[in-house]
């Protein structure tokens, strides 16, 4: 079975193989394994270990999120969170039910979120300490543009959240560049063509040693997880983590590498976005985006106007010619949407759009 | 190479081999063996499905035990921890860091809580509205009796939260018999013999829903699991699991269910420790405990009184015949354990210990 989502993606079968050993999370061997993993995270963001830190995390991509929420903002903090869409939104609700205060800024939908307007948001609040920004929005495509906002809240003195939960490993970042940034989520099962079960932070030490104490909670502070990798067993985790996915994820490692890294893979990504945009029109579904903002993660396509049509019953069509896509509507306007991201590639997904033919008929 | 330790435990190979596979979790096929998970669980605890609920959450045993702190405790609210070793410790520092407060009541080393110095406790602070126990304290090998403690704490009118992480799949446990436990904690990863990255809290419904909006966590809130698993989807996961590891746990209850339950399984981890508790006096290693209160989970050995003892070397040596044991102290006085549970045997354990005795040599 294919999945054609965009995380958890299709992985490849050494990946998966990986995770068939026990695992003693203590033992030196896997603590070696554990503490050569975050410099290859942190280097996929260009973070300078001496500035940065990537810290591994039990969970999936919230627990990250409200991690870096709770870890890096005290309570009653506020932070503006443009609304680009589901992933924004669950921002807003993680840091609301963390005793944080989000501000939600409606945006255009579609659209990448403009400089400008988050420009004109902070100067109009100094009590914005931080913008909570979604990198690649899954429920639409879109994919924002930290460095262009990363600039605009830099100029206002405030600092980002970056929830590159479907970015990390193949959409550009550059922490070296972007003092702004506090700290950037990701989970390993998305763009790092990896499984799920465990999440990162890349975090600035500095802004989360400056926060130790705010977290009001021990398995969500990331500032208790930088204190335990620093002392003097760089590789023990705290708490037993997923360990085969961390196995997995160094499979999944060397296997970006062989790749060019994230420029190598955002390549592919880009070409599996375009045979599947292509392929959708050719079948007569129309994308949600134009080809200008159609990002390489997810290509979203309206739901055909047709009486007869009936999502679920589509997807389970697809199924049995072997392709997965999601089963849900994640947009105010019925659309649905093919993944590019995961070991796919464009003869796949022109495979897949033969498929998508054959189920609608 | 065999995990002897109380978790992550050696597993079987169908139950690694069972990860190998792309999962989109919310795909119907998942779903249905999600859905089906839960009620095997709640099973084992004798829970019945009018009144409890099983509860999957992403994370290690600590994440369950914050969530189900944080979920029938309020803000504030106190709970009384007995002092059972590393783990009640912990337990302390969940509860506190989640701005619960946790009152620690101090017991006798190497002895099973008393009964009655609960009821005292209870007796002498009417704010104390909860019990904090650890079933089985791997850090000293003692199992703790939650039906006699649980009687003092229903005739007190308490309630009581049981970390069973180190006990859930094969001490008993009789929930229906036990409504003053308001939630029970576990792992897959411990005597379910299965894989690390979830845990669950099986939990009583009607107090779960009393205490919704208490988490102060999205990720940690255990009613809005349930609310979750209510919505007519009870197969759906709140966020990505680690679906390879519920594929294994399905595994996993299979060969439970094969071994006869958490009783069959008990009586071959009793004979796994008395193996063990045996082969250790053979060797000339001095067990902590006498074989009373020795429990069926982790046997702990005194560090041999020997100037030239070396812990890691040990366990360096040991791990060269295929043995992993811990490779640290989690007692106040030295003392080193070896894992009962686990896909092992009282053979295995036999063949240990004589390399256990040539390691030392």
């Amino acid at each position: 079975m294919k999945l054609l989502i965009p995380g958890p993606v299709t992985t490849r079968a050494e990946v998966r193989a990986a995770m068939a050993q026990d695992v003693a999370p203590w033992d030196e061997d896997f603590r070696a394994i554990y503490a050569a993993l975050r410099p290859r995270l942190a280097a996929i963001a260009n973070a300078p270990a001496s500035t940065h830190a990537a810290l591994l995390l039990q969970g999936s991509g919230h627990f990250v999120v409200e991690a870096a929420l709770r870890s890096l903002l005290p309570p009653g903090g506020r932070i503006l969170v443009p609304l680009t869409g589901a992933y924004a939104e669950r921002i807003v609700r993680l840091a609301r039910a963390a005793g944080r205060e989000p501000m939600a800024l409606p945006i255009a939908a579609g659209r990448p979120v403009d400089p400008a307007m988050i420009a004109a948001a902070l100067a109009a609040d100094p009590t914005l300490s931080h913008v909570g920004l979604v990198y690649s929005e899954t429920s639409t495509g879109v994919v924002h543009d930290p460095a262009a906002i990363g600039a605009a809240i830099r100029a206002a003195g405030r600092r980002m959240i970056l929830d590159a939960v479907s970015a990390f490993g193949a959409l550009p970042l550059d922490l070296a560049a972007q003092p702004e940034i506090d700290a950037v989520a990701f989970t390993l099962n998305k763009c790092l063509d990896g499984m799920p079960g465990m999440g990162t932070a890349i975090c600035r030490i500095d802004r989360l040693q400056a926060g130790a104490g705010h977290a009001g909670s021990w398995c969500l502070d990331l500032a208790d997880v930088l204190a335990q990798g620093g002392k003097g067993n760089g590789g023990a985790s705290r708490f037993t983590p997923a360990a085969q996915v961390l196995l997995a994820l160094r499979v999944a490692l060397d296997l970006l590498d062989a790749e060019g890294g994230a420029p190598g893979r955002l390549l592919r990504y880009r070409e599996n976005a375009r045979a599947l945009y292509d392929g959708m029109e050719r079948i007569g579904l129309s994308p949600v985006l134009s080809r200008g903002v159609q990002g390489p993660i997810v290509v979203n396509v309206h739901a055909p106007d047709d009486p007869g049509w009936d999502l679920q019953r589509f997807v389970d069509a697809l199924k049995r010619y072997g392709y997965l896509i999601s089963n849900f509507y994640d947009t105010p306007s019925p659309s649905f949407g093919g993944g590019c991201s995961g070991a796919i590639t464009p003869a796949l997904l022109s495979g897949f759009t033969d498929a998508a033919y054959a189920a609608r008929v």
